[in-house]
């Protein structure tokens, strides 16, 4: 039987959006893949695509997929599903792709998604990149963590019991998915007297980067890809 | 007056190990900086140089300075403080010190204790890098965090109450500083039967990583260079 070799899926974390914060492996493999997957929004825009664009071969094929966003995972599902059937097609005609993630692939990525269906059929490998947590606590120039301190990293759409305690337990916490939460995320800062310890981070290492003490801010802000870092120290 | 413009001070993390996981930023800011600082042991080796030192251009100084690790902070204290006078003195000069972190230089990096010295006198940037528990989620393939998960960071360090409250209420936990904890740590997570949902992870992106799987070590295990991975979905 004359089987072509299949392919390797590759999992590439791009950073937080910094194009200077791509690593030199992730590099490596943007030029040598042959395909270049990564999801889009609705507009078929990507941020990972335009932070690896410059890097990819003008031959590199492009295959994007939208996925769209909301409680109910199942339409999500479903992108990922066909996603995962397209990707599959490529690696079995023994082709390499490389698929691309904001941030970190396994840190809130949507690479975990694709990857889950991929992992028992082919080689896969992960590059890892840096959150958008730790580029935060260098632009407010805040260690994250020294000695022997903890760090609690929680999504805002915890119930706020949970919430609550974790704020309140950790060293140092970075909130992630702020957007709507933000409100309720500022009074629980405000009852525990920690507004002059948090701090509100947009768009961090972009252009747009701004930074904000929460203290400096109301009830009314309305935060765009936005995380809150909170040190007690 | 005929005053030089002071330079300026770089902290860099140069990433887990695996030199490919440099910056863009970070390699571009090794190659420019007049001098190259960074942590040694008592016998004068740095990892951190160790990864740098490809790109750094002949003719950087290099500028090394010995920490002492032990429970004191005393002497540590005086370390740091004589190795802050010394880069002050090249930045009153005008010139541009970049200083080597291994992971990142604000994630229990010892760029902290040279930041908190200078950062009142001098210009101040830090290139953030990837701490070595992202690269250990990479290197076990398993997502770090998903949807609504939560991520505890926490050093074995800590009473063990508390440990064993961060351990159990964590969806996943990645516990620093294992060393001479591991025994108790391992009896933390058999006692509550985590030991199937946990890894140790030594020498993670080296040469020499190594994985395994908590329930195949056993007390007398003398991990290297560690941490674990805890993720309980």
């Amino acid at each position: 039987m004359n089987k072509v070799k299949t392919g390797k899926l590759y999992g590439i974390g791009v950073g937080p959006g910094d194009p200077e914060l791509l690593t030199l492996k992730a590099v490596r493999l943007i030029k040598s893949a042959d395909i270049i997957s990564y999801p889009t929004n609705q507009a078929g825009k990507s941020i990972a695509w335009q932070i690896a664009a410059p890097h990819a071969p003008k031959a590199t094929k492009k295959l994007g997929f939208y996925v769209p966003i909301n409680v109910n995972r199942a339409a999500a599902n479903l992108a990922y599903d066909d996603a995962a059937k397209k990707i599959s097609k490529h690696l079995d005609a023994g082709l390499d792709v490389a698929c691309l993630c904001e941030g970190d692939a396994f840190f809130y990525g949507s690479f975990a998604y694709i990857f889950e269906r991929l992992v028992d059929n082919f080689a896969t490998e992960i590059i890892p990149s840096m959150p958008a947590f730790v580029a935060a606590s260098a632009a407010l120039k805040i260690p994250m963590l020294i000695q022997n301190e903890d760090l609690q990293i929680i999504p805002a759409t915890l119930d706020e019991a949970i919430l609550i305690d974790k704020i309140r337990t950790g060293n140092n916490i970075a909130i992630y998915k702020v957007g709507r939460h933000f409100a309720k995320l500022r009074q629980i800062l405000e009852k525990f007297n920690l507004l002059d310890k948090a701090n509100l981070v947009e768009y961090v290492s972009q252009k747009q980067q701004k930074v904000t003490p929460m203290a400096s801010t109301n009830h009314d802000t309305r935060p765009y890809f936005s995380m809150i870092i909170i040190n007690k120290r």
